[in-house]
């Protein structure tokens, strides 16, 4: 038993708990308030989980997972940031990679770098698994929106903007994109 | 594309966004607020896989994780009980059981028929998965409260109440035991 090791840890999964704090522009399906990233990132990851029979025969289950339930741990740092909002975009993936090396580097080493590793494959959206997780990732807030009572992210986002966003999704989970297309066509506002 | 399964898909996936609104007994660890149950799924959700070195060889990850994501889907019907409170034990259960084959109804069966399976699995504390994920699932809150700035729970929790739930978690997590009880020790009122 390496104490030193379990102290890591036990520090990495009380940090963690910030991430319940840390709120986005998306609103629960009722319509009662935002929902936060850690509920974002459960519902998402059992989504991933629903809907993993429409992706690429080449991905990884278990990938998905890990990398779902770790991809938004930055923002405990760095922040939410709008994915309609106007930024600076270098500036803000400055910003989380720096988040990203700060929270892994809680970690005991090899768990630290495996994690690390994972948020940078996601943040490439290369492989089957961080195309998936991505695409996930889009669509939960996209569903949300368009069956929430509170239509207001629905009056700012513009069809042109929601459709280059969900592009990811065309190619990792083909045979959702009449769905994806119509709701999109059906609620958002046109260009 | 059979759009009657995805319908079903949607409709779950909508459906369990309600888990965001039902509120635990336990504080978030900045003492803000109670957790619901969503985040606390997420939250554990991870600490089951940070932690998985100290659990027993066989168990399987991927099961873990799956049965983690979905045990608490039954409180969108049943709502939380307070592990500490006193209940009718046999009124709960059978109001989780219809809870849980109304939620997993929602889905195609298959996938429905997978998930039911799965929460069985965890009520009954049988196989090393259910035994691990239960460990967990009472190891979550048990560090939120010891590490929490608000101290209302160990206030109310007694010794020997604490260390009977934790029970579960001597035999699927033994490396962890002599941190689990001094935490105890340390940390709620006597009996």
């Amino acid at each position: 038993m390496n104490e030193n090791r379990l102290q890591k840890q036990l520090q990495f999964l009380l940090e963690i708990d910030k991430l319940k704090s840390i709120y986005r522009k998306t609103y629960l399906v009722d319509g009662s308030r935002y929902e936060n990233v850690a509920e974002h990132t459960w519902h998402l990851t059992l989504m991933a989980i629903i809907l993993f029979e429409y992706t690429k025969a080449e991905t990884n289950t278990l990938k998905v997972i890990k990398m779902a339930l770790i991809h938004d741990l930055v923002e405990i740092y760095s922040g939410d940031s709008f994915a309609f909002g106007k930024y600076n975009m270098q500036q803000i993936k400055e910003k989380e990679s720096c988040a990203a090396k700060k929270i892994f580097s809680l970690l005991p080493s090899n768990q630290g770098a495996e994690f690390l590793l994972l948020w940078k494959e996601f943040e490439a959206k290369e492989t089957p698994e961080a195309i998936y997780a991505n695409s996930i990732d889009r669509l939960q807030p996209l569903i949300n929106d368009c069956y929430c009572t509170n239509k207001s992210n629905l009056e700012v986002i513009k069809q042109g903007e929601i459709l280059k966003r969900m592009e990811i999704a065309r190619d990792s989970i083909p045979k959702l994109w009449e769905y994806i297309n119509s709701l999109i066509q059906d609620n958002y506002i046109m260009d």
